[in-house]
């Protein structure tokens, strides 16, 4: 069956997708296939993003068993974002399409601007 | 440089990603690697775009340089939408991850509502 044939409107491939390639679910998941982040880190690293974006995302991204968040018994508790074992394996299928991306922005946005 | 840092906020690479990883967009992409289809085609293989989000993705994956338009001199004219060079490199990278996402949905989605 095609690929375009198993995305129906209602199915659960679609909500996942929606997780993933939300403007900040990406950049989350990339942040983190370089290795665990505290919040701080995280939101340096995810440019732009509020806090509020930021708490909901890795709140879905929990949910989707696809993050990790560790809290350490320190005083203050030391709270820590990693990608699961699931993650990992989702990050493996991203991060190539990130790097199509990152390296052929300029010449498509290039190409864009120089349009008449 | 980690890949993360190569996503700055006001890059031309976040509005690449933006484009390519939209509801519709990344839809459309995927529909459109099975090879040319016509509106119609488009507008049921893409189960839930409206007639507007679907010219606007079209129009902004045109202006990137990633989608085709051909408009045959018939009567009615026929209009085909294709992906060209550039946008078949990106479908290679981009469907793995649409493959994984579809294998993975339902435990992913299962995995949230079975939760208390």
């Amino acid at each position: 069956m095609l690929l375009a044939h198993r995305l129906p409107a209602a199915c659960p491939s679609r909500v996942v997708l929606d997780h993933v390639t939300s403007r900040w679910g990406v950049l989350v998941l990339v942040a983190l296939s370089d290795g665990s982040l505290r919040w701080g880190e995280l939101r340096r690293t995810v440019e732009g993003v509020s806090e509020k974006m930021l708490a909901q995302t890795l709140r879905t991204l929990e949910a989707d068993g696809l993050v990790d968040r560790t809290v350490a018994a320190t005083v203050p508790p030391r709270v820590d974002y990693a990608l699961t074992e699931l993650g990992h394996d989702l990050a493996a299928h991203l991060l190539p399409l990130m790097s199509w991306i990152v390296d052929h922005a300029d010449a498509i946005v290039g190409r864009d601007t120089a349009r008449p």
